[in-house]
């Protein structure tokens, strides 16, 4: 599918080294050859995988934890600040093609406020900010800080005012946690399920906490599928009773399904899964769900190939497009403005629909072009 | 759900008795109690049920085979006008719950283009028409006439013109195929299956002879859940290789599976299965489906039962109010305009979201209200 | 994925040509090059094709309309003879990677059912056999013999005492119904809409007439996805009201859906659909697919690749194997038997789990090989 | 649908009471009127609502956290074997309606053994046992042990020899968790979403530790409709990268996918989604889903109503049968024993087949049985 865009996609500076290294999670020619160089590549290589698959635009943030893994309070509001300038200058370079998510450090909410103003108002080709699950804080960074404590409402206020959706990122536990459950474990510490279970906590905290009500223009965007939440929904809901919970600050007369498709989105980041996909159809509808890679961590070949020949297989092109797209530009209506001036497609226009007849195609439905031999080898 | 919009939903006059015996179809007591008289009425047995499960608003259509059932022009076209004359004076009664659809006779391309036009500009209450099948014709009544065929251009140009949605409707077989075919087997000659088969045949004529192409306003609605053509759809355009039709009409960069959302629409009337439901919210997706009953062959409550509970059960809410009620506003724009008013509906306003906290609701799932008391035996 | 079995792969000999003319269906280049040197083709390309594409064994059967297409009685029963006696010869050149369905002459229900007796207890390689829709008869070719008749229960007698499994297959219309509804409609008269609309009636009502409760050990196949009947299902079965139908001779304790898994299965043939394949999931169930192609109308590895690949993508392995595999040997248990010697196989077996480390995979859900390169343009 | 089984089913003893306040979790009036009156009833009120429900067979075990929550190990031991004593008096009483599930002692594994040896073959009635998440350690209570270390293997040794599925049940986090993580936010620490993600790590670390390789007669069973983790298996299998965790023990050849329906299976309990069911259903297949309900924290009409009118709605009548009861016999083949003796049931024999004809029933399909009265108002 031609034009789509990409929400989740990894970026890093030389600076950010001390809070991310790249061999902490995979050695070198693992993950993509080499994880460390492509997490600092922009306009290379990952452009051109882009063109050769589709990818109209990536929305760019910095690799996880990020600032969150940083527990000393000026160092993360340091390199917050280096960071969302240096992806500015960076998305600068190629603004159809590119688009910044901001970083922020979270120790304090005023000041987290100040920067995600100053990088949508006074900055260049930002559309909204991520948040890589708590923030770090403590002498010993075993201090975690969760974003539904009411002092954090100037923050949430503030992303309201600005329009900028808040992505909800998950990051690895503390060294206390990994400690006492996965010591020995390695498989576990880094898990899929491990990363997902931490984040779509934070995330029920703040939808259960009453932030989207407060704030009902936040945007909340969850990556990985939603986080499992899709698939749990009706038993999250059916347990919250309200009996039980009287003091639950989530209006009464809503359901945390409730908020999906208007204040939650989900995309599909390196969860390449088509039954999961199909599930939060219908839990959650097509309107909620936007396609995204996690590249450098997901290959971006692999990601696409799934949604254009795979997902499309499945689904309908009228929904193939709102997710491959222009969902994404309903939710960060940023992305239709100077400088990345994006305009929704048709399906026509992203070519998935009708028969290449200036290629010569005669016949729908083919999975492997060739009519003898066998192409396609998995 | 409230605000519910019904729209393939049969009514009838006593002059058109000669076209249609409820007889024939079902002995009294068999279907809903008394066919005949559910029929002829409208604001009383109807309008309590429509009341008591939501349904807001039914567009009627003169009951099957209707027009297209008498071989006989001038019998035809008179029937037509009376019956349109009659339907409208009906529905102005109560025009904020009722609408109409104009019955036509196909007989002659250019006067069904007139008596549409009558309807929908000097009439009112009229948001478009209703076709059933194939027009009979000849003296024994087997000559069977399709609106794909070039001269009906003049029809398709009119109902474009006037925003009028042509419902495909099933009807009967004729005497000769009865005979040939179902001499002896009762249970297939009015089978579901035999209905759908007839009906899907001629909708496929229309879209692949370029109607649609030809005529980019007109809108095709088909009841049943699509007449098995949302399952089939991969086969069918499979199959519609261009190098063995190269004089197929249709466009040859479209699929017949471009049309659904567009210009092609299902609704669900009396096929209220979940499985087909949600294939087709693959297939052709949430847009392209609307809520419909068939009463009086099916039952008010139990269509609405299957939606209200059942659907829900399985759909986000969102796509729910679409088919329930929305997606009929965009299909039939007639509806938001005098003398009907409909307006979109958010979920909340259907209730179909949130805990009723006003009636004590504390906890979400329930499919039985009580506790330890089985409730519902079906 | 190994060790697939293929149910609904065409055949035919020299001596059919009258009765199936390949250049009716497709100029030559437009189905695989050629279809009639395809379905003359056994042990050449076909075999290469399936060794390439993990088809272990196809079961072979006469091209439609085939014995069916002839209404002359003596030149029906003497071809059915000469291509079953043909069919075991090729057949046992190599069986273990073919075997045989019986074509037979339905003017008459004994000599059907004499004939069946002697490929299943006289012949070898023989499973069951294959009917192409109703027996054309009469001078003019328009009378149309159904199945359901009660002259036929002698060959439903014979079916179920030899353990057939009677394969319904879809065929072309009677000329005058070609004439009457399709001149000038190419596309509607070789359509798949119109092939499984009049196969699926024949079906239904062999189904409602009681034949599967008189003989409850015979077992109908149903290819293309199940006809359309798997969407239907609920509409199907609601609508059989038994007050309208008091003379249905089905039992009345039973639905037609009840009848799917153990008395009626469907195949996958030439409706490589994820979406209908899922629905028919949910209506009747794994236990009741089997995996088939429709060779040489499609392409062996067209089908293959959907498999493999796509269904893979969006179905359990143990689902999988069933539906590619296991299913058929429970549904024709001759092919477990001399000269077949078929077994059931594990997915592991089939290559459908587990990393291929051998090859040194090593990451599970590659839909594209290459980490950076994009391999698959479709 | 008559026949089910259920196998997540809570039960005290008032010797327990120390190990859960049922007023933690809910006051009197919360969940089913009285928690802790419900738990300890077996043969009243819930044998009473069985009937209603078409539940023929409960499993009972000991309520969460249980054994595991008592960090003292000789407290724990001697609470188990009283437990455990007690259960089989009360199975006994009635054993075609329940079995057990012993409660084991976690703090040494041999013990374990030794204890699950001991319900297993000196005492009637136990088919399995039932661990809640990790055992609590130490005097603090914040040590957590898991079973996947190797000392554990003795134990799963045992389970294999004996036969005797192991079910993983979620239970509370520890008192440093709760503090550190949900201090303030009581919707958390007791949300469905944690207590899956708690036990969704520890099923997975057991999994990939390679418990299952080393001993392939090991069953694990988790409720919930699998924590999650069918929604996520394709993320977690993709993760699970072999070059970034050379020292994980589990297969090289084979998937964590690979499991289910083998060696691990999953129950409803306390999920009552359909689309949760539907995803399950396509990722792990019918034969790895089993019914339960989750009693007395769930209601039972409640779950029977789901599975029995909106389940069945969605799902052949096959593969209805196998979740709601078939599968619970192959997977606790001791449910077939002396002395509950239960066999397998066809559709027909649970009431899911045909028209209930002797009731007067005719028409399939009715989600509301009277014609024009709504009776279901949910």
């Amino acid at each position: 599918m031609l034009g789509k865009i990409a929400l989740e996609e990894a970026w890093t500076l030389p600076e950010a080294s001390s809070s991310f290294d790249p061999l902490s999670l995979a050695p070198k020619g693992v993950i993509g050859g080499d994880l460390g160089a492509n997490l600092l590549d922009i306009h290379s290589e990952r452009l051109s995988q882009m063109n050769e698959n589709g990818v109209e635009l990536m929305v760019l943030s910095l690799v996880s934890a990020g600032i969150q893994g940083l527990s000393d309070r000026s160092a993360a509001e340091n390199l917050a600040r280096t960071a969302n300038d240096a992806l500015e200058a960076a998305v600068l370079q190629n603004p159809t093609r590119f688009a910044a998510m901001s970083a922020l450090s979270m120790h304090d909410a005023a000041q987290a406020a100040a920067e995600l103003r100053r990088c949508m108002t006074q900055k260049r080709g930002f559309v909204g900010c991520l948040l890589n699950d708590f923030q770090s804080a403590g002498e010993d960074g075993n201090t975690m800080l969760f974003y539904d404590a009411p002092e954090y409402d100037v923050f949430w206020a503030a992303a309201e005012e600005l329009d900028a959706p808040v992505y909800i990122h998950p990051r690895s536990a503390t060294p206390l946690i990994q400690a006492q459950m996965w010591k020995g474990r390695e498989q576990l510490a880094y898990s899929a399920l491990g990363y997902a279970n931490r984040v779509n906590m934070h995330a029920l905290g703040i939808i259960t906490s009453g932030v989207l009500d407060r704030f009902p223009g936040v945007k909340l965007v969850l990556g990985h599928m939603g986080e499992h939440i899709p698939y749990d929904l009706y038993r999250i809901d059916h347990k919250l009773n309200r009996a039980r919970f009287p003091n639950m600050r989530m209006r009464k007369d809503k359901l945390v399904r409730d908020y999906f498709g208007s204040q939650v989105f989900i995309t599909t980041s390196g969860h390449f899964s088509t039954p999961a996909l199909l599930c939060a159809l219908t839990e959650i509808g097509a309107d909620a769900i936007m396609f995204s890679i996690d590249y450098p961590f997901e290959s971006i070949p692999n990601g696409s190939v799934w949604f254009d020949e795979h997902v499309r297989d499945s689904l309908n092109s009228r929904d193939l497009v709102k997710i491959g797209r222009n969902n994404a530009l309903k939710v960060y209506p940023k992305l239709k403005e100077t400088p990345h001036e994006l305009k929704e497609m048709t399906p026509s226009e992203c070519g998935v629909e009708g028969l290449k007849t200036d290629e010569g195609e005669v016949e729908f439905g083919l999975y492997n072009k060739h009519w003898s031999k066998r192409l396609i080898k998995q």
